[in-house]
């Protein structure tokens, strides 16, 4: 078993905490909080052990009825392996406390590349993180953008990579953000910082991104365009993208028009908090034009990266290979979903074999 | 004079005929209208004489204390040409009507394109409509893509075009429109029509387009990226697109960051109704890799084609040449804006002369 400490129990923290606790090769020593608000209390309730993240405020939980193991320092000395949850470069800022106790740490895509030996996406480089002591798994945006360009890099090659990433203003318990009536371009220079990070999971892939921000707070959606090397039809990139277990190709008919209804749709699949752990790809978007594709996905910027943070920590102990802990990770988690009641995917649906004949 | 009726009094309507009323070379002859709303009374209160565009109609204008004169067969029968801002797909309708009594006919780029002999974009093909029946004036988007796309031809060639539209949901008046925190591929199937649209412009430009709609009314913003035939620098595109007169290239340090602050400047600046006439493109967004161009623009949705409707009535009548037309009409209007306060533009700002050694 592999023992985890998670620092931060916020919107990422209380995901990765309880896809841990659901492995069967892992288990959660305990998580830090700073402060003893509802989610702390969440954490207590599902039998969570509490560390007080900042020792002088530890009697404030004791106050507010959580009872605390003890401290930050504590859980760090007691952990195989740290995941950092807190706020974008409060995790740069505890590397060394994770170091002084010879405790590795996976690290959040808020913080620069820096902060860890390597960026981490399970499909896109997870052999480049065996055996590492500071791993960061990348940020929502380019966890979804890693997932597409892994298996199109295998199937066809890429010449480029060019994506609008319409992004979610705040999640929505980030009452205080905007914008409102607004489409902010963020930022306006460009690119945006999500190619760069993009390449440092695939360093020869040529990418350009353009960010955007409006008023919705349910999901990131991508425009992408991919120029690849060859000229595949939409049918078979959508057999290509459909064996993809961490990629939803969703359906035409459904009524699966958005963010919103998707959401809908894993709150009926009574996902815990709603979560879409995969890549919402639309189906019906796949186009080819010349060796040029373009799709829509839709990216729950609160869920994609938990099922990478397990898979980062696998990698760290060489527990198993990537495809081994992939599939581990999803079974337990329950991600993947499969499903084509109108046949838009072909006769085969989308776990057929790719038939060659259609390239 | 060009003596112009006006088949329709509400968002374009409107503005089209204030602009209409604002150039030397044409008068209103009247404007038609099926309600007596809050817009009605706005054209009286301007001094338009007042048609009621379905005759059963037209008590219910004078129990409403509006002076009505006539019927809308009589505008068109008195007028020299028309102008048809009735919503999408009445345009189509009423084209017949216009027929009977020879009267030419601009249309909106809410109607089919077949509706017209040609579509227009004054910047892209004024000479082809010379001297036609029926002209469709391109919608917002098209409009400010054929604008872009019109100098990027001239001075490098165009390779592919390919944007993503993230356009608002609503205008602010429609109130009954969503998407409320939500973003929705629209259409879903890439591309969407705007591509195709473009097409009736130039024919030869090869243009894939992705539609959005978020939870905005203000303006749309697109995500453009073109593949030139040459390799520019970002310099050289600015000093291309800053000499055309229905381009804003907005220069960072003003705080010019979106839509809403873009409204506020038009405001500010006593713009009627806050009109932005022009395409809004972040100078500081415009970049190149190889000979990539990508760049942020906003377009109000409002109001960018309304130059381009007066442009179309000169081009039905061959009355001026397209710069002699585009400059006459901006000069009414009080299109274009310049400004580069921080010198970001460079020594020579927006007006100077392409330096040819950059390229």
């Amino acid at each position: 078993m592999i023992r985890v400490g998670i620092n931060g129990y916020g919107t990422i923290g209380k995901r990765v905490a309880d896809a841990v606790a659901a492995q069967p090769d892992m288990e959660v020593v305990g998580v830090a909080k700073t402060q003893p608000n509802f989610e702390a209390h969440t954490a207590v309730e599902r039998g969570f052990r509490m560390y007080a993240a900042i020792p002088e405020r530890l009697a404030l939980f004791t106050e507010a009825g959580i009872e605390v193991v003890g401290v930050v320092d504590e859980l760090i000395a007691a952990a195989d392996v740290m995941v950092d949850c807190t706020p974008s470069g409060i995790g740069a800022e505890n590397r060394d406390r994770y170091a002084t106790y010879g405790t590795p740490a996976v690290f959040q895509g808020g913080e620069d590349a820096s902060v860890g030996d390597v960026s981490f996406n399970a499909r896109g480089n997870y052999a480049d993180a065996v055996g590492a002591e500071f791993v960061r798994v990348v940020s929502c945006n380019t966890t979804g953008l890693s997932r597409i360009i892994a298996p199109l890099e295998d199937a066809y090659g890429i010449e480029r990579v060019r994506a609008t990433l319409v992004r979610r203003g705040g999640d929505p318990g980030q009452n205080a953000r905007g914008p409102i009536n607004d489409i902010l371009p963020d930022p306006i220079a460009i690119p945006s910082h999500h190619g760069p990070d993009v390449q440092t999971i695939f360093p020869d892939v040529a990418i350009d991104t353009m960010g955007m921000k409006v008023p919705a707070t349910l999901m990131h959606v991508h425009a992408l365009n991919v120029t690849l090397a060859e000229s595949p039809t939409a049918a078979h990139v959508r057999e290509v993208l459909g064996r993809e277990g961490r990629v939803y190709l969703i359906p035409p008919g459904l009524g699966l028009d958005g963010a919103g209804t998707l959401k809908e749709f894993a709150y009926d699949a009574d996902r815990p908090r709603g979560d879409l752990w995969e890549n919402c790809v639309w189906a019906e978007s796949v186009a080819v034009e010349g060796r040029d594709l373009y799709l829509f996905q839709a990216i729950h910027q609160e869920a994609d990266v938990i099922p990478e943070n397990v898979d980062a920590i696998r990698a760290i102990f060489d527990a198993a290979d990537a495809a081994t802990s992939m599939q581990r990770t999803d079974e337990a988690l329950g991600v993947g979903i499969r499903g084509d009641p109108a046949g838009f995917l072909g006769a085969g649906g989308v776990t057929a074999g790719v038939p060659q004949q259609e390239r």
